[in-house]
């Protein structure tokens, strides 16, 4: 089951491309994308975004000047962990090599009306929060502007309401699963969720192309918006999506907030993180023993995706740990060990960045007087 | 069939004090409120504000000092029409005689959603044709703030999404007779019209009774915000409902704007409304014999509805009014001209009141400084 709130039991990520009908990032894509961008982010070549919507149509309108913007966002509903992150990291590295501007969406709104809080304003007070660890990836003020919802409503409501009155709750109850007992609140949501799809066409009275990237679990919402779009007089947002980190604990469900110990929050204690990293589950054999005859699993071990999907950019050494766990010279005490360092030494950096950010808020929050105060006819 | 969005058929009002569970104004209340007052609006003895809610435990308060506001609105789907205006007339006398503030919702929103308007932006426009209206009416401004919805949605949307919450869309099914194919904006909308309902308590920091008056169609919206209420911490807003000002066409519905002959829009041309009068349906007899011989029934006739609803304030005469018709002196073309006379007379007035009010709409809005920027715990 994955849903935009719920992600429960094993993800068979090639049938989730066949369930929400997207495409498969198939080698003559990345090709198209490094002819365009001089390079390719491993977070590609890895197969960890793999899969889109209409990623071709995004290029070919690049190549032909027709800039796209980006959209990604957060639902600030705890700290942010590195399964978070994500795709942040690949959504940096799409702005820096395409030169694009990216709207980043802070759904303060959504955590408090599917209860993560009980005020509104803790919900916003943990979206800032988060906001600290968006500056502190790097981010380019100039060309990235952050929406909290709860704040840029005044903006956002005349286009939220242009897209509720094309979603009926038949849409909703089919997409999301929701019931008669959902609160109206939840109902009318992904409607809000829409709107930073447009806003870029909004401010500059044109239409322009929008690329979300986003793990595969906020799909659901996007087929929404790209119904919506066309009715509109919009272009379709185009995607392309990531699999998601998994757990410390094993790889059946993503990190949680729920459960500290199953991922790393980027505002752990080092030495929290490193014993959440050297607790975590591994795909090694059970004894040492046996790990040196028969070797490890680096498929299913969730140290060893770690390494891939976050810690480890270098694909040589990359490969390297990955035959040596195999092999099972390896051992993974010591792998453990070594990504711990890996994790402490990204949280020394990132929270050094995280605190110098807290004077540049507001340089990066998209302001009322950015966007024109009604929506075109 | 009587809800927010459509009133279908002759309105049994007995029948829907049963239906909706309110209360009826019996002499007792009437002689309570004249102690308060000092005087009885004669909307209240003629029996059209017939039914309310919480009215006993409103004056209750009020005795002791606990002085409520007022709350009434105006969905801004086409001009005024006195039908719309008979419920202002009567907020007026409130706050003249009590000297209590008011809220006054224009719901931009809600007529864009339920799809009055293809731009939000129109329903916007019409909406400040309407405040001209209201203040033409002579409402206090500095008693008196009027809320576009769209303009006001900021400090609107905290306090929307806490009634969202708890507001299922069983509720809403129940209660509007929403289905599967009804948007989610309009679903969500409820939510919006209830926060005016609490807007005085968040101003002030504490609890502040409101009271609604409103024709009995909009209840259905006050009892989701009264059964929220109390979740949230507030009291539940008390009402007082008038009956509906019948068409011209006849006593099946109330006035309608899309049928222009139905009603007395407020700025209809003198000459055009006259006509709308004279072609009016009466309770008159078949031929002016006929009528003469066993007279006409007032209490089916829409033009003796408009003497005793809107144009007519003088009891004895409107006693008079319906004797002579009953007896057969009175005959219906004299009837109706001098109806036409007076309306022609109200129209002159108001549409020069109305057009001193240009100059005047923001003074009345409810602005964003007005109000503290985060809703209490």
């Amino acid at each position: 089951m994955v849903t935009p709130w719920e992600v429960k039991g094993e993800i068979d990520y090639d049938k989730l491309i066949d369930r929400f009908g997207t495409e498969r990032v198939e080698e003559s894509l990345l090709k198209r994308i490094q002819a365009v961008a001089g390079e390719l982010h491993p977070l590609l070549t890895r197969g960890i975004f793999y899969s889109h919507r209409d990623m071709d149509w995004i290029l070919d309108e690049y190549k032909r000047g027709n800039r796209f913007f980006l959209y990604t966002g957060r639902g600030p509903s705890s700290q942010v962990h590195v399964g978070h992150m994500l795709p942040w990291v690949f959504t940096k590295w799409l702005q820096d090599v395409m030169d694009v501007r990216l709207y980043f969406q802070i759904t303060d709104d959504e955590k408090f009306l599917f209860r993560d809080f009980d005020r509104l304003a803790e919900s916003t007070r943990v979206g800032y929060e988060n906001v600290l660890d968006i500056i502190a990836l790097g981010f380019d003020p100039e060309r990235t502007r952050v929406i909290m919802d709860s704040k840029l409503i005044r903006r956002m409501y005349p286009l939220a309401l242009r897209v509720a009155r094309r979603i009926t709750f038949s849409t909703v109850k089919a997409v999301f699963g929701f019931t008669p007992s959902s609160n109206v609140g939840e109902i009318f949501y992904t409607s809000i969720q829409a709107v930073p799809c447009f806003l870029e066409s909004v401010r500059k009275g044109r239409n322009v192309p929008c690329l979300i990237p986003c793990g595969i679990d906020q799909d659901p919402h996007f087929r929404i918006a790209r119904d919506v779009a066309p009715q509109l007089g919009y272009f379709k947002p185009a995607l392309i999506h990531n699999k998601l980190v998994p757990s410390l604990r094993g790889m059946q469900a993503k990190m949680s907030a729920s459960d500290p110990t199953s991922a790393i929050f980027v505002t752990d204690e080092a030495e929290t993180a490193r014993e959440h990293v050297m607790d975590a589950m591994t795909g090694g054999g059970a004894t040492v023993e046996e790990h040196r005859k028969y070797g490890g699993k680096p498929e299913i071990c969730p140290v060893y995706h770690y390494y891939a999907y976050f810690f480890e950019w270098d694909d040589d050494y990359l490969k390297e740990i990955y035959a040596t766990c195999r092999s099972g010279s390896r051992l993974c005490g010591d792998c453990k060990a070594e990504l711990a360092d890996k994790v402490v030494s990204f949280l020394d950096r990132h929270q050094e960045k995280r605190e110098e950010a807290r004077d540049r808020v507001q340089e990066f929050m998209l302001t009322e007087e950015e966007l024109p105060e009604h929506e075109p006819a």
